[in-house]
């Protein structure tokens, strides 16, 4: 899997959030009260404080819209379940063109294989070809796609905001997760701005 | 597939949202205006015009749990994609065990059939047999899980409100929606107490 | 303050949520494990785990529809921020008839007046009358509303599931939660049905 | 009333949300169709017919931050009716020390007057006096903020994606909406980044 993140929000926003709570801006470590523009230590601990305090709304201020490459729709399932988040799917009913006309199907182009029993390539590609020969015989893909194995390769677009997020971590950084969402929820975490690690650091297992 | 309504609230409770926000029971059909538990026909035209004007807050009152057995899994990706619903699902992770005892498996048992193309049960079938096999051999659930084709069958416990299922309906009685989820549209439909039908003839398309 | 339990769906939704998860009905109390319509012991210890396991989303099943009735305005700011619940409100624009024609101004009738400094109630009638003055010169609802105290009582009609209701009483149960708060929460809690308090006993501070 | 933008994400979040769908990047007028970093109107026209068609989910990527301040807790009770959002508000639990020392107090800082009745400045002014005395006398925020009135202003930090923003343009740009909550609606609208306008012309009705 292969995941990028396409854009965040500032951790800025977080604060400028909580001090309107309290109005304590002048409290800040920003020189300019009035052009809230930097924050410092004293504003991170307020953060960590409201953390440790489970005062979490703040964080809502903080998006982050990644794309996921290359995870399998059996993940999908358990990914989209996370329902405080948006999702846009690549859609199999409309997206089995590139498999129909394949000359040479690599099941690693298509499934996620690293997670599964050893030695089942060869299943995995008698399914492709069938679905394939299916599609050239003019069935519809709507009918096709109840053929594809869970582990077919999708790309989502996800944005979530960092209090879901770390609702994320918290479930899927468990050992009892699926092995590719712990994949999933640490590739995340690895690419998150350094400075907003922050926000997560309690909530990761691993 | 099967649908069952396991509850329902009653309408009453929208008529009462509605009739709070104007503070109007005195205009209610309702006899004991202190105890409103019956409602008439001036009710129903307050609720008519509140869903005509676009002010539906008032149907979230109305709630409802479905027990929604042998859909695919297929259908599933798209049904929780509803995110305001609550879902339960019944777990690849941890209910292959009875496929793994099958001496004799029915393929209709474990798949959703009637939307694939023709001729595929044996496809099918062998594709059991080789999770069959592999979950015999030891392999885990969660290993094993990503071979199954999206036409296997689940069970998912729904509970979802009259305004989201409202919107459920409008996308999903149309034509251009998955032919599965069509059909799981009209037996919702078809299984809501009688009375409820007044909060959905005007985004039912069928 | 006044609460009314306008309607709870059963406890057994989320335990028939939990069953289907693991597809477990036969390790239920239930004697007919197809009509599940009863649970003992073993159901309600499948339900103490889940809680105890951070697995919620099972309780999501489980509705209330509260009437909470003389609850200030100054409450409500705080109750409508719960964004997980529905809720239909006395609306202020449509509802200071009553206060017009009043000849007789109780302010405890139209002020929540326990929370407040002692001895404001003669500056709240006068504010009060300067409302009813207002209205009487014809001013519109939609101006005059603005001069209303946070005290100025209203009627909320309020649908939350478990799940949100257990956020609701941690928050709101905390001593440094707005004591009329913590007595709304309470007077929910109080009013819940007898077997429906294994879902929340370990949110209750009070 | 001032509304800041204090944060967007790029439109084109909501573009290659779209193109990821129907995996159709190759469509795109982007040059790099792997670096997807710019659009053009082909990409313009397929999120107008997106919204035309009511595929509105791909707008969710497109979030906004902004800094609303001076608006009346009057409104403050409609705008956080719009549960799709994520609010910060100073709160006046905590922040009526600035009343409380004011010697010289300006009804017009402490409190929206242009939507209220004309003349009503003076009992506006004794109304602070009062909270100003109480406060001063030792009674705490929490009792005291009861006699605020509802004209009382207050600031919001307030984030909100592109599809709730929809819903809010469409109920609050009517002229059936409170007067304060169209200026908002339409102080919102003034200062989008002027590429997003296209995200919402079909829904504003001033």
């Amino acid at each position: 899997m292969e995941v990028k993140l396409l854009h965040n929000s500032p951790l800025l926003l977080s604060i400028i959030g909580a001090r309107n709570c309290y109005n304590s801006f002048e409290k800040s470590d920003s020189i300019n009260k009035n052009e809230f523009v930097e924050y410092g230590e004293k504003d991170l601990n307020l953060i960590n404080n409201l953390i440790k305090n489970g005062h979490h709304s703040v964080l809502e201020h903080v998006y982050y819209t990644f794309k996921i490459d290359g995870i399998s729709r059996a993940l999908l399932q358990e990914l989209v379940r996370h329902r405080i988040a948006s999702y846009s799917v690549k859609s199999t009913r409309y997206t089995l063109t590139e498999l129909k006309k394949d000359e040479n199907i690599d099941v690693d182009k298509y499934c996620v294989t690293e997670y599964l029993p050893g030695n089942i390539k060869s299943d995995l590609l008698n399914n492709l070809l069938i679905i394939k020969k299916l599609l050239n015989e003019g069935w519809a893909n709507d009918k096709v796609k109840y053929l594809l194995p869970e582990a077919y390769k999708t790309t989502v677009i996800m944005s979530i905001n960092a209090r879901s997020l770390r609702n994320l971590f918290k479930l899927r950084t468990d050992k009892k997760a699926l092995k590719e969402f712990q994949d999933l929820a640490r590739n995340i975490f690895l690419i998150l701005p350094h400075e907003h690690l922050i926000l997560f650091h309690d909530v990761i297992i691993f």
